[in-house]
């Protein structure tokens, strides 16, 4: 209405960017760019790229408007060359679950295997668990390194594990808080730009992507996890990434612990050749398809095995124990896990009833986790490492009148009984056992033949 | 994502406020208050009434939130309140158009018939002209006024301008100003909102509306004018409020002079009884319109007469000049149009060719002012109250070569040859003359039998 009559010529205004993602046109990458470097510039304010966010929600983004969008993210910011490294870099991403500690064992796993493994994480958010929270929990871990010494570990043992710098994508780092607190968190574009500009900017060369599905994940349905992986892996393969997204379940908590000392002694479990069947399986397959991107395995079966062969041999268990020695952590605590935080109280919740285990609502075990005190609710919240939940059934177990179902580890009574609350709620006993869910539900691409049967 | 669990008792967080309406859900009035409240405070950022903004206009507002929203803004401020007046308190608005200075004409012919009419008004934006500006154009006339100030010109001679207080609507002054940066003013609920809370702020008991249609209107069809119609006047209803909107043609500018002093002048002939047909035709309709729902006259022709004959008299006229004069204004240059500022130079568009006038484009009419110097391209820019455009022959008109079309007023060379490349843009000939238009294509609600035929 106010325009003047010449804008041609005209750089491009922030105003007209907004005005056609909610006519529902599609951007120019020089667009997205302008939009997205003004904005981490400081050049254009929040409140104009919180009208543009939700536009992008409403209207959705196409693939080309995607990845210019993670493009102009991810260059934001520095992009780590790794080309020095002769071995592929690969990475596993996963969109966050409760009890998924899979990052702890895949990347010492597959660097075990000789890949390198350059990842960078985050921290727990709402009542799904965060990597770096879990490593922190080793007595002297040190997740804050700058990109050099990232570097360097990488060169020692081919893994190594820190939090987002400053460097780093920074304009998603912008977005994703400015995304929170506008009520735009929950767009597949916007997810997969955000976590697509942060990975690539690691400089790999193939990604896993574990996109959880089920009433603790994000993404509720297999529809919107299908939608979301397929977004990712077009992205990555447009920007040259071999890319493979396993779309999972996160019905029930993987594995049997939550919490961040007990996810590491689980870890360590794992590490050992033992520990849960669900959370071994999942390992064994994502690390399987990280030695097939990375041309370690020509098949899936052959990475599984290799994966068990590191395993069994103690090579992925060194591996953790150098890398956690590198990044500054106390690295008997790997062979003594008492020397990890431990909780003063425990209380179990027991059974009432005889039955099946018929549902335990992740959601609720992660903010039962949270009220504990091993999550946060606001972002500058402290994290107890110690406490959290050991379950010991899953769902489809059966169970007995007061036969323990999970035991509460815990330093403040008034929080466990708030979390005890939680977990009633969160375990649900029925007469007959719920149809079973496969750990898997899709993988995307469809996979191919296997080169070798 | 990240909610507490127990989120029941908590006060309304804007971040779900902005949530629910993203998904297209309908708020609360309580809600809705909350927004509007906690944003005039300055307790809710900038950055999520953007978003909350972009929401509804994708998602749009129901009828009950809309009047909810109204409400927020109408009484985030001062309601005046002018019961201490026995007459009726009727005033006009009109969405904006190019030449459109009907309010200047029908606040002292109004108040000459015996109506209060307390109007606030705005001052022009992007191609339209605003009120202010043009009675600024009136050496002396002040539209800054305290509420004490208008109501007390008010008492002495019915009818008074000014401009918006920080009283009145505050609510609506910054989300207005939110909403030209963020592509948010594009629609028909906040564009009610916003005029509803300003024009019901003002303490009238009925309002009528005229709703430009057209090429160099806001709403480019009948329909979204209709749409925007219906809306302000079911709110206003809903608020106790007599109400009737007409939608006016808006496709070529109204009457033949655009520039402030230029349409004082025009004004001035038309309180004279002279002046353009469109103008006046139209002048007499709005103000018969007043009267109706004011209860001067029980039908639409009744209240034309009534018009008619104030002007004839000349009462109207001596209506103008007292406001004026009450407002510190040059009462002489009413009766001496010379004493109105006027621009040093002027020069002719010429007709290229025999045929009839086809076209005359407002908004590039309108636009071709503000370069001139008339408007605003920046909120901070001064107006030239001198400069603008006098239209020799209208749509339809037959034309002759070299007959002059347009007259345009100046006081720079290089802005009059920017003007008059839009000029010669907005002014097209063809062979046969266009099918005429109706000035008034509707009428909202559709207007009952007259009580006297």
């Amino acid at each position: 209405m106010s325009d003047a009559p010449d804008s041609a010529a005209s750089p491009i205004r922030a105003i007209d960017v907004i005005r056609k993602k909610r006519d529902g046109l599609e951007l120019s990458r020089v667009e997205i760019e302008s939009l997205v470097g003004g904005y981490t510039r400081g050049e254009i304010p929040d409140y104009q790229v919180s009208a543009w966010l939700m536009a992008a929600l409403l209207k959705g983004l196409s693939r080309a408007e995607t990845a210019a969008l993670t493009d102009a993210m991810l260059h934001s910011g520095e992009v780590l060359d790794l080309s020095e490294f002769s071995a592929a870099k690969i990475d596993k991403h996963s969109t966050g679950g409760v009890g998924d500690k899979t990052s702890l064992v895949l990347a010492p796993l597959a660097a075990a295997g000789g890949l390198i493994v350059p990842m960078i994480s985050g921290r727990g958010l709402g009542h799904t668990g965060g990597t770096l929270d879990k490593l922190e929990s080793i007595p002297g871990f040190n997740v804050n390194l700058p990109l050099e010494r990232f570097r360097e570990i990488l060169h020692a043992c081919g893994c190594a594990m820190i939090g987002q710098t400053a460097e780093i994508a920074p304009a998603d780092r912008k977005i994703y808080s400015l995304r929170d607190v506008t009520g735009t968190v929950e767009s597949p574009y916007l997810i997969c730009a955000s976590i697509m500009s942060k990975k690539l900017a690691e400089g790999v060369d193939g990604l896993v992507l574990d996109v959880k599905t089920g009433s603790g994940a994000f993404m509720k349905t297999d529809e919107d996890a299908a939608f979301l992986a397929q977004l990712m892996v077009e992205t990555g393969e447009r920007m040259g990434k071999k890319m493979v997204a396993l779309i999972t379940d996160m019905d029930q908590p993987l594995g049997l612990r939550v919490g961040n000392s007990l996810e590491v002694e689980e870890v360590l479990e794992i590490l050992l050749g033992q520990g849960p069947e669900d959370l071994r399986q999942l390992c064994l397959e994502l690390a399987a398809w990280m030695f097939h991107l990375g041309g370690r395995a020509s098949s899936i079966a052959e990475g599984k095995t290799l994966a068990d062969q590191l395993i069994r041999s103690g090579q992925a268990l060194d591996k953790f124990r150098q890398m956690v020695s590198l990044q500054g952590g106390d690295a008997r605590a790997i062979d003594d896990p008492k020397r990890l935080p431990s909780a003063k109280h425990s209380a179990d919740i027991l059974a009432a009833r005889t039955g099946y285990v018929s549902a335990i609502q992740s959601e609720l075990v992660g903010t039962a986790c949270v009220v504990l005190g091993g999550g946060r609710e606001k972002k500058e919240d402290a994290v107890d490492p110690a406490v959290g939940i050991v379950l010991h059934k899953k769902v489809s177990d059966r169970v007995s009148p007061r036969e323990p179902l999970c035991t509460i580890l815990y330093n403040s009574e008034s929080r466990a009984v708030h979390a005890r609350k939680l977990l009633e709620q969160s375990l649900q006993i029925a007469d007959h056992a719920p149809a079973p869910r496969k750990l898997i539900h899709r993988i995307i691409p469809e996979p191919s033949q296997p080169a070798r049967p």
